[in-house]
């Protein structure tokens, strides 16, 4: 069995660890992100930390990447008549949940604790863990000025400029002792295809979490979010465009500069392969487009086999 | 318009208030009970008020004469996956509102402003009061020890003998200044054939509320909610005995000395008549078993009749 530690955000994110928990010799670690974290009706909603409890645990409705399959919106509809706001989708089976950890956050009980509970529960065998068990919150600025994460994501359905971005909270935020262990004692560290702004920026800056990686011994990868410049889902391509970084796996590369050994970009994006080597990575060429339970398994095989050839050469 | 003003529980409480609101020539105010008010997965659950308000609002469920029609179970069933007790039913529409009750007494709104909001926005003409904004709670003995009101009614399904009751909070509950001016303003002051012990008493016991009735000019009616010995609905009957009270008309009529005037008994009571007036109020016999809309306006229609001839007799 390999210890590898995936840091990874929602869609995108969830895809990978789906990918690296179906390979039977690996133990699989997630540092998911609680930055999109936000309130609705009182109760506290984690948005990537659901769609990752939900694809690992089967529930998630396929055809849209988040949510639960099969639900409900009972619960809203009395809302909205109630005249609550409801721009934020709230299924009635995501309600169970949300009514749950907001009852157990409110008894003071750790995030992490509580999420990892649920993940138990719902019979996923991976850990899933919470880089910070304090409150961290992505703003974005717009013309409009600065909205919540969720505002700018799902009320305006990401049409305004980004113009800058914030994460409230996160120069406090205290790295937890299972996140910083996930790392240290990891053999593979991943970064997974997400948003690099607004999914592994907030992991990542949590204080402490980079020391830690440097500490580690494990080789770090990580996987482009972005092909042939385009996202494959989310704003992520306008957003690195709007904030000045170059809007493809190069421009991801130059974020994850220092960090990222290794990294995987589409075959498509193989003219981008010597700038990325100039960057000091190692860029490996694959179909890294994730479209059913298959290709995950294929992309993470292909991710575990290269590290395990580093890892060897390391060793020699 | 007559200014009527209802003393009322759960479900026969709502199917008095439902008569009166359908007479055009009465503008109806209900102070409800909160007695039964509970909390569960960290949300304020008020079924007395709601099984008002979806009565009320038309959304009632008729068959069970409690919750939702067209409910859902998609947030509880989530809440069971994670090992949260489910005893009792929420169902996905009805969370909507405990949400949105929940949220506004976290923010610190009034009880009864939310009451009545909520009224409001469910179309309902009719003016929905709390006796009190503070939390009193009925808490019944049994041999097993105290239960909460719910465990009893609802987890317990009234199974085990009454051998007390106490409402915690009472006797400090402080009566809103609506209930007092409801009461004092009334033209007709209605007891509905709601439990006495677990329903009525909460309400009437609230301080200052029976001083206010004294207060008051308007006659005082109330029904039986007891019809040949036996309950429509709920336990009323079993509970009467076991705390050493007779289990039919005449012991209702036997808890209401010195409040009620004036008592609607079933016809089949007949007998109970002439016991009723060596109590001091006077006996009304009338069908008041309530199947349908048209029973209950027609009780709703009596009821008024009746107290309509005392006040011209007053007058005159």
């Amino acid at each position: 069995m390999t210890r590898v530690t995936l840091l990874a955000g929602g869609v995108g994110g969830a895809k990978m660890a789906e990918g690296l928990a179906a390979l039977e010799d690996v133990e699989l670690t997630i540092i998911g992100n609680v930055a999109d974290d936000d309130e609705f009706h009182g109760l506290w909603i984690s948005p990537d930390i659901d769609t990752m409890l939900y694809t690992l645990s089967g529930r998630i409705n396929r055809d849209q990447g988040w949510g639960v399959a099969d639900e409900g919106r009972r619960a809203l509809d009395t809302l909205e008549e109630l005249g609550a706001p409801v721009w934020m989708f709230l299924g009635d089976r995501d309600f169970g949940l949300h009514i749950y950890r907001s009852q157990r956050r409110h008894a003071g009980d750790r995030p992490s604790v509580i999420t990892a509970d649920i993940a138990e529960r719902f019979g996923i065998k991976a850990r899933l863990l919470l880089p910070t068990d304090d409150k961290v919150q992505t703003r974005v600025r717009t013309a409009a000025g600065w909205l919540s994460f969720q505002e700018y994501f799902v009320r305006e359905r990401c049409a305004p400029e980004v113009l800058d971005l914030a994460y409230t909270g996160l120069a406090d935020a205290q790295l937890t002792a299972e996140a910083r262990a996930a790392i240290t004692e990891a053999e593979i560290l991943v970064i997974a295809p997400s948003n690099p702004l607004v999914s592994i920026a907030p992991i990542l800056e949590t204080p402490g979490l980079r020391a830690a990686i440097a500490e580690a011994r494990a080789p770090v990868l990580g996987v482009s979010p972005l092909i042939a410049g385009q996202v494959v889902k989310g704003p992520a391509d306008r957003m690195m465009a709007s904030l000045g970084h170059r809007a493809d796996a190069l421009g991801v590369a130059d974020l994850y500069q220092g960090l990222v050994q290794h990294f995987l970009i589409d075959n498509q994006d193989a003219a981008l392969a010597s700038e990325i080597s100039a960057l000091g990575m190692t860029p490996h060429l694959a179909d890294i487009f994730m479209r059913d339970a298959e290709d995950k398994a294929r992309l993470a095989r292909h991710l575990v086999d290269i590290a395990r050839e580093i890892i060897r050469e390391h060793a020699a």
